[in-house]
């Protein structure tokens, strides 16, 4: 498999890119607009076809790059089916297995940093976006944010994976790239060491989180695909 | 590829099973829920694993079996967005390629008989729903039919395939299992021979066909995936 984990500086947002080495056909999880050439180029430069861009939420911190992929390459969007963006091709749900060439993804459901968010699971790693962050997770106090969901997703969802399953997130801004679920069962401060629901209800209900910053044009833009009227 | 074409004589329902022999996965196209049990013994005795229950539409002729097959099997229902079934696990839309093992089916939107119709489209075949019959067409008098619509989705979507791809269709009401893209074109009595959009309009306004037998009970079910209260 090619793997390539790329980061938008200004957002410390990450996108990854898997390829099928025999099908050379390839998703992009999370792009950004902003990147766009680079994606185009990299995948260029690797001989390979773009299938679906699969999203893990509708994001409110920096513009999707599924759009204008869709428009550059024929590649379609994927999205949860509650994430409400009528854009995206193809609608997905709890345990749905997608597979492109040689690549396999399960599509967990993981609601709480938004209702329509998903991580996607391969046999050695997941993507887990904003859900599970690596010492921390996504923050629960905007769009349909829930700390209690958020917490059974964490818990069900990707703690009941194998211990050593590696994590990838959609941010790091600690300059981590990546963990493990056994790093983050034990010494996630928000929810490692067995810490209780309530005890993460709490601890998110004191975050006191800046307004983020790209969200008033983020939100909008996200909802059609990232492609906004000039 | 394990392929075979089944039949419901009740309602004259076609629904076929495809299985890719290297990875033992399949999906059935239209299942019907008075069959599952012949599913499932056909499933067990090819060894194969049920991945996806393909829909060309929500049927209003039989109750389709996805429910039920999700239930016992876990795979996952596929439908167009526009179906307004909320019930589906995965909601596709025009040009979505979807993979399983070496199965490869490519969804075209063929709205007509219904808004929500698709075709799925392989390298050498064309499930076309109630969409293209053989020697006929869905009928288009209820449930968001639109003749206009269907003699385009045929014209553009189906007619534009290879000649010799074969036609595989929801129905036959006189015994015949498969045509082909150039027979319909040439022979098809609605559309053959360069027909214009005009004169199918005309012969689908005069077919003056009989409220069909279940729509009352099949409707409602398939919007729940066949799954109804008892």
């Amino acid at each position: 498999m090619i793997f390539r984990q790329l980061v938008d500086i200004e957002t410390s947002t990450y996108s990854y890119l898997l390829g099928c080495e025999r099908t050379h056909r390839a998703v992009l999880i999370d792009p950004v607009a902003s990147e766009l050439d680079v994606y185009i180029n990299l995948l260029q430069s690797l001989n390979l076809k773009l299938i679906y861009t699969l999203e893990t939420h509708v994001h409110a911190d920096h513009i999707t790059g599924s759009g204008l992929l869709r428009e550059k390459l024929g590649s379609k969007s994927v999205l949860h089916r509650d994430a409400g963006a009528l854009c995206a091709d193809l609608l997905v749900t709890d345990g749905v297995l997608l597979q492109v060439g040689d690549l396999e993804l399960e599509v967990r459901h993981t609601p709480g940093h938004t209702s329509g968010c998903v991580s996607y699971v391969m046999a050695d790693r997941v993507f887990t976006g904003d859900s599970l962050l690596i010492n921390g997770s996504g923050r629960t106090d905007f769009q349909q944010g829930d700390a209690g969901k958020l917490y059974d997703s964490i818990i069900n969802k990707l703690f009941s994976l194998p211990a050593d399953t590696l994590v990838y997130p959609g941010h790091d801004y600690q300059g981590n790239t990546v963990s493990s679920i056994k790093q983050e069962m034990g010494k996630n401060p928000r929810l490692g060491h067995g810490k209780s629901r309530e005890e993460f209800i709490a601890i998110m209900q004191e975050l006191k989180l800046a307004y983020p910053k790209f969200i008033d044009k983020a939100l909008p833009a996200n909802q059609s695909c990232g492609l906004v009227a000039e």
